[in-house]
């Protein structure tokens, strides 16, 4: 409660109040337009940041405490309505610009095609990285019904901007025939149906690179992320992927930037599935970042 | 979506089976990609049509029975996600090629900006018409964050295709400044707050003239139609706008077309919105076709 | 309901179009009124099938596609509200004339009373086949509160018909002390608790014999499925679900026919219930019939 | 169900301990099993007396104070699930008790069709009474696809009993063509879409007389009462119930019993309907018994 | 999205930046410890802040902008959980700070107890001013079960501090026999379920004089308001309340101050109450702060 | 609250009659004031007696029937709103008596602070007795925002009153840094994230002793007890709960009381948590007591 300046409201918990003393920058994407099922992720990055509000600052998985890191929330990136093409480039220019700062830029969507932005404005600054994607669907799509800008497509665009060999997908249950051909034959790795045993292998192969991780909150079972817009059945435990983050956390990789996607608050009707996400991030700020 | 033979869907109650032998069609347009506030109006079309099962096949408001009108549920238009231009121009086919074929077009949406290519589809077939807009919010941006495609734009493109001496508003009690002066300048007619009793004055000087008329069901208080993307306190209850349904029955003007938007069931926890809508368009059919 | 011509409602996903090619029919059965705590699966059917169309097409369990199934969606038999004996009548003349017709049926419920009816008509033309049982309940029961047409008794009447040792129940975790003692003294096989790793000893010895299939959803945890009306604690997931799908699907016995019963909407607030159930029966039809 | 001692369960507030001591007793019949739509006024009586308890025990409608009034609450008849039959005949043969023990009956639905046995026995006791309904359907089906026991028959069957010119119906907003001709040409008295205005000339024509009267909560529009089986907009508020039950308190009428009926809290999210219905069985105790 | 300075996150729309320049300020009181049925009132003052971002800025009502005012949201004052003594000790400090600066309070809770310190930090200022109190519930108790710090007495002890004949009760549908009693001889005034009518009676009576307005949103019926603790049918609309604004706004009072309370968003499952809060709000700030 | 005779109220399922000849009392402690974020918890244990009319008697994992153990449901102790120091007063004193009678007291929850006072009281009967805490979170605190009285501070509480080496905390997977650091230095026992592999080694170490259990609800995932007010991903499920009850069912260990707390209903959309909660009641009931 302060009455001299402006008052500090909706923040993702123990944000540090000055952009140039971070380190790691987070930042919401609230867009859903391209989704072809149930929208409502728009709201996910102001709805984790209010239930942050009920978490503890110190992290028993991690002996670390919030303290530790110095991290900002900037914010949403004010996305045009129903205009994807203008929301991407938006994306790719912020991103852009809190690498040029050496931020660890630390997203929150909205639905997966924003992470496509993301991958080009890394492409910029790395010559070299991988993308390890924890997810329920393939995302391998080329186009959703004739839009290439789809909730659909953001690995398969991955696979063609960093090559196919540069990406890791796991926990996949659901896509279409031709996503499952593709992934068997193009080079790239897919783990189906598992996530934390297949990163015990994978992980030690990657040490040393860079690696840009990106999780879909839909892996979860929907018992434990109902508030999503695509729910598919099948799915793993918050434990479990509790467990990956901390598989990475205590890897020889270099996390160099992450997201975090479509939480749907609408149908997350005990806000179980925000909880959880504003939970994965701090695991993520503390284990991921310096 | 088909125009020739029976949807093979989810129909509205006692939908005739054949295209050809019905003088009004049904057709929804499941988009809310440009809507600002909460969207999920796109599965609108769907739900009026299953709980349409509960309704009565007869009115004692007009003591008509549903099977003295013929019409079509033709389905949704497959409109893309995430691309409103292609959405619009495929609305405002469609509704050409029903207009062509002498039906009346009766749409569900969908989020509002589907009324403009149905007005630009009228205007190709009709030289004058007039549109009677029931809303709470006046509709009357030039844009929207820079987007002219935008929920909050059709009645003063509206303005602009059809003049806006034709254009005639009711139950407007939110907009913008500016929207409220262009009303009082413009040549327009704008009734504030409320329906029933302006219509009673209106609607004898339209007599003989040929009428669009667009609801947005938020016209309504949210106490009668939670589920809607932005609901807008104050607002008249269901029997009024019943009445006003009744009031241009039984009024003089020559009904043309007709859509009913903005039902969104996600918030509509007790179905209660969409019941009232379907309702609603029941009374549309009996009253307003022949 | 029609037998040989397209049902012009919901159906489910890539539902073929014609009866008399299908090899498989899937039919619901809306009913839900001897149930003794919470009503409302009637409403189940509908309901999978509207969240069908959610589901990819293809499963990456199975390495199939729907498109390799011949399945005919006939809507839901309509069963008269509140009468029990001439709804189990119309549901055993159904199947009845599917069998006769050579179909496979694959029903939806509805309470577990409609198994029943199935059973009877299966045992018309099979001398000899085998119950799979997959349930949180026992059914066993001789009454209920006096009325021996109960969801609670549908497997107890099984036994009587096929001989309790063609009866084998899984997953059992709630019954009256009778239940469990009748299932340990009567030759009949009950695994209590656990699904997967009992059928991995029992179906080899099960291998070349006709299987009919029942599940209910309650045998998933109530964090799976929060949707039906006798929830019970301490259930699977519906991880072990799909993997006991799988196993049916793999083994050497001849599934012969199969249903799914308990969804209850109106529980299911992020209709994750739903959404399972739609999965398991798009991998039912790829796993179990031809 | 007990006559003679307290009910060991959840009652409503103030519910006095002694039956031989009490002039009314409220009773529940949790039976939904003919309902059309939506299930679930089974849980109504329990639900209403939850609720009860955030009642105040004065009104300030009546200057009244529950203490004036002697009334006990005898929980749930145990109806049987399932078996309209027996159901029916196990509510006559209660009422028919309370009316011999000189007991005002006050009771809970339950279904709308719990109202015929109630009739019943009321005519076994009365050569001589009239039925006040107040309703958004008519209820005068003479059957409900073939079921003569269905929730959409009991005013019909009323007329039958006691001759159409002792029934009036108020509030009506929904019904077959039929219904609406049978309530023009059989005698009875019914007045659409209104209820208090009607009232008020309708009651001095029966001053003196036995009056029976029945409130179906869906007479309420859904903004008041959207926790009910059959849902219909176009309703009265809670403030105009309240009135209709004043007019009635203050009328010259002899009211003989009362119910309430088709409260379903599964689609009562925040209680209202179910919070309006305690208060309104607390105003008829409070005005329409000594 | 600023990069160089805090995010001011969530306030309630348009708020001023500086304290120091504001006129008014907002200030919201999070407890709800003391309320005697269903707690969650201390989540109303931010749910109503998130949601005012769905509002327009400008009032057709009063063809006001909230550019036009200065005002400053000070976020929520820190209450300690559980301690209604020190909490209410806190609120009088801090309105007491507001007055002193010169500003005009205007308060969000919470329960109605925080009305009870305000009183006294006015009482402080202001010699002589007069409490409109607008409620469905009389709170003139004394005490409640034995705790003379609850939400059912705030409105006696302004009576106390006061004297009766500066309180004025509108809209009261529910209390005690003995509040009501306390109301008829005490010499305060209470208009039983009305606000506007009677508003327009007695506002002129007051013309000159310095008038504090609290509002219990439960003054709404639960139609209009289901997001409140202790909701009772029977109540005003929406609209009629905007109304009674607009009378006050009109009327020749001068209000020094304002609050509205009660607002309990978990039982508000469409968000209906705090968008109606929000908007009543924000005609407060247009029509009754300079 | 009585202690001699039945509650007249809502009761535990087949609670006993009469308090004097049963062993076992279940008492409700209606407390939620404070608790730092959601609350509702004092709805907790009328809700789990609601929902315990679904359970069946029998437990066919202890093979035992309610008939077994006697036991008398008490209803809730009166505590008054918002007075946290003279709740605890109550409970104490209540429990005391209770252990006075020789009871065995199985206390329903209400916020996690109900269990200090009967820690209280069972240390005045039992000179030497063993805390088994079952908790998501470590309630470690010494204070919560200064208030020594908060649902965070118990069992730093208990340590304090029977010594650290006398509390055993299994589950925890929240805190704050320095309670875990008390749990390393000060001589107590915590198990992080797991319950029933700890409990297996360390339940042989207690075999003989008295063993007080107290069983917060949110150490289950949000997927599994949604209706709680402090929900954190990464929980246990139902059944490895369940496994832990007959964990100490089977050990020598001498239980000599137990408590299950913070369930909150309004969160809890479909029921789940309580009627988990209930059976969980159900097998400590049946596993725990004689």
């Amino acid at each position: 409660m302060r009455f001299d300046e402006a008052y500090s409201g909706n923040v993702f918990i123990k944000s540090h109040g000055n952009y140039d003393e971070s380190d790691v920058v987070i930042y919401g994407m609230p867009m859903d337009w391209t989704v072809s099922f149930r929208p409502g992720s728009r709201f996910g990055p102001a709805k984790i940041r209010e239930v942050s509000l009920g978490l503890e600052e110190y992290s028993p998985y991690l002996d670390r405490h919030l303290e530790q890191v110095k991290y900002f929330d900037a914010g949403d990136i004010p996305l045009p309505f129903g205009n994807p093409q203008r929301s991407i480039d938006m994306i790719e220019e912020y991103v852009g610009t809190l690498l040029e700062a050496g931020k660890f830029p630390l997203g929150i969507g909205g639905e997966h095609l924003v992470s496509w932005p993301i991958f080009k404005a890394f492409k910029k600054k790395y010559d070299d990285f991988v993308v390890i994607h924890i997810d329920a669907h393939a995302d391998l799509r080329e186009e959703y019904e004739g839009e290439p800008l789809s909730h659909s497509t953001p690995i398969r665009k991955a696979c063609e901007l960093l090559g196919p060999e540069n990406v890791y997908s796991f926990g996949i249950r659901s896509g279409m025939q031709e996503e499952f051909e593709f992934a068997k034959t193009s080079g790239m790795h897919m783990s189906k149906f598992e996530v934390a045993e297949p990163l015990k292998e994978i992980l030690p192969t990657l040490a040393g690179r860079n690696v840009y991780v990106t999780i879909d909150i839909d892996v979860l079972d929907p018992a434990h992320a109902p508030g999503t817009g695509t729910a598919e059945a099948g799915g793993i435990t918050s434990k479990e992927l509790l467990e990956a983050i901390m598989l990475i956390a205590k890897s020889e990789v270099n996390v160099i930037g992450a997201d975090l996607v479509e939480v749907a608050p609408v149908y997350d009707h005990s806000e179980q599935t925000a909880i959880a996400a504003s939970k994965f991030i701090r695991e993520m700020l503390l284990g991921w970042t310096k």
